[in-house]
């Protein structure tokens, strides 16, 4: 089993969080792969700066000079920094962007009808997995950030839910695969107020019985739509679970076939 | 054979010289790594964000504010730029710092009797080889920037001749190994104002003369040196050149047993 990892600002901008994550994170048997999104360091560097920030219907544009702050902060910092703390607990991470080893190709998004930029959707069935099989025999763990390329030497800005998406579609073909989200709830909740309201399983049948009833809100969503795709294209199970709760079993929500 | 290049600012910080330095290094037949220096993007991005600069006898110290700069800086942008370009020009390219697989492991220099911070001496023995390995077989040519790790979590700073050194060493122990440094003059020269008057081969038997002539001048001993101790450690050649001359053989001064 190939256990795939996501984790996102919660983790990210938390020293503390990060180092307890780290350690349990390399607890984890082998196989495995981490995925981190950006958190708000490329924010706070884009305005330290004063590199104005375009939204576009509330979503940020990747200029050319944002896009050299997000290769900075999460191709170096934010990854580098992961890589090392994993090696020091033992285990042997490698960083990568997708430009590395052409690990995950991506298209620039058209700029029609709304221009965003420098954002690259994912090409799944591009995924390097020769390379990916190759690394996790020789025990390598593989540690992406959400920066990709268009192999025509431009650099583009991906969102990590996607890069982890299609991590664990192409390590499927290696492994049974088992994605696993973090976040900083315990899961999805049957009342958004109550922690301890976890729902453990979600099925296909079950789903739209969520949705119409209300319990499955908004933001959540397109979350599960998201881990139902990942299923449908070969995915064992993906887990939504909060970042400490990594080596429970019991805790989270697993959303199955 | 496997070749190892390192470049340093003068292609780095030059746009044009770098597409072409990149589509040159492409045409290279595989096995071949190469080793990137920092240039002055660290120094400008400090400078923006006024973090102030503490010199010792003329050496910049890497304090935590200036270890993450350059981690940005060479892990993060020039790191994945080259390799996004040599992806581009067909190049199976993987950027490294010295964590990424253990690659490099290095001791962060003695603080006695100057102390110059997270300054990092490689261990050049340590060298991960048994992955080295497995990526050129692969056909991936690794991207060395001169960011390293002590294994205990922290990244440091290291110097990226001796990076580029170091690796030509270990890769000695897979095949026969040359190692080409790539700078702004045509090779050694016999007259410091002429680009005609390349040495074009050094041996160990001509290197006393050479200095006790003073043809030899103050800044080249060190890299003459170095390139020595490259090749008593088993590089079968050390190549110093122009990087608009990579693909020249008849090109820079080649320094040999």
């Amino acid at each position: 089993m190939i256990t795939v990892v996501k984790i996102g600002g919660n983790v990210i901008d938390n020293e503390s969080a990060l180092e307890q994550f780290v350690a349990d994170f390399a607890q984890l048997p082998s196989p495995k792969i981490l995925i981190h999104g950006g958190g708000k360091l490329a924010t706070r560097l884009a305005e330290k700066l004063e590199i104005p920030t375009t939204m576009i219907e509330g979503r940020r544009v990747t200029d050319a000079a944002t896009l050299d702050i997000v290769t900075m902060v999460y191709a170096g910092l934010i990854n580098k920094r992961i890589v090392a703390k994993l090696q020091s607990a033992g285990c042997n991470a490698l960083g990568f962007s997708g430009a590395d080893g052409n690990m995950i190709p991506a298209v620039k998004r058209n700029p029609e009808p709304l221009d965003y930029g420098f954002v690259g959707d994912i090409e799944a069935t591009k995924i390097n997995r020769e390379l990916l099989s190759t690394l996790l025999t020789s025990g390598i763990t593989p540690v992406f950030c959400a920066i990709t390329h268009d192999g025509k030497g431009s650099l583009l800005n991906s969102n990590a839910d996607s890069v982890a998406s299609a991590v664990a579609v192409a390590a499927s073909s290696i492994a049974p695969t088992e994605l696993v989200f973090c976040f900083e709830r315990q899961g999805v909740l049957r009342d958004v107020d109550d922690e301890n309201s976890v729902i453990s399983l979600i099925t296909k049948a079950d789903y739209p019985t969520l949705r119409s009833e209300g319990i499955i809100s908004k933001g959540m969503i397109p979350k599960i739509d998201n881990a139902f795709r990942a299923i449908e294209q070969g995915v064992a199970s993906v887990t939504i679970k909060h970042s400490e709760q990594l080596n429970n079993p019991q805790s989270g929500t697993t959303i199955k076939r």
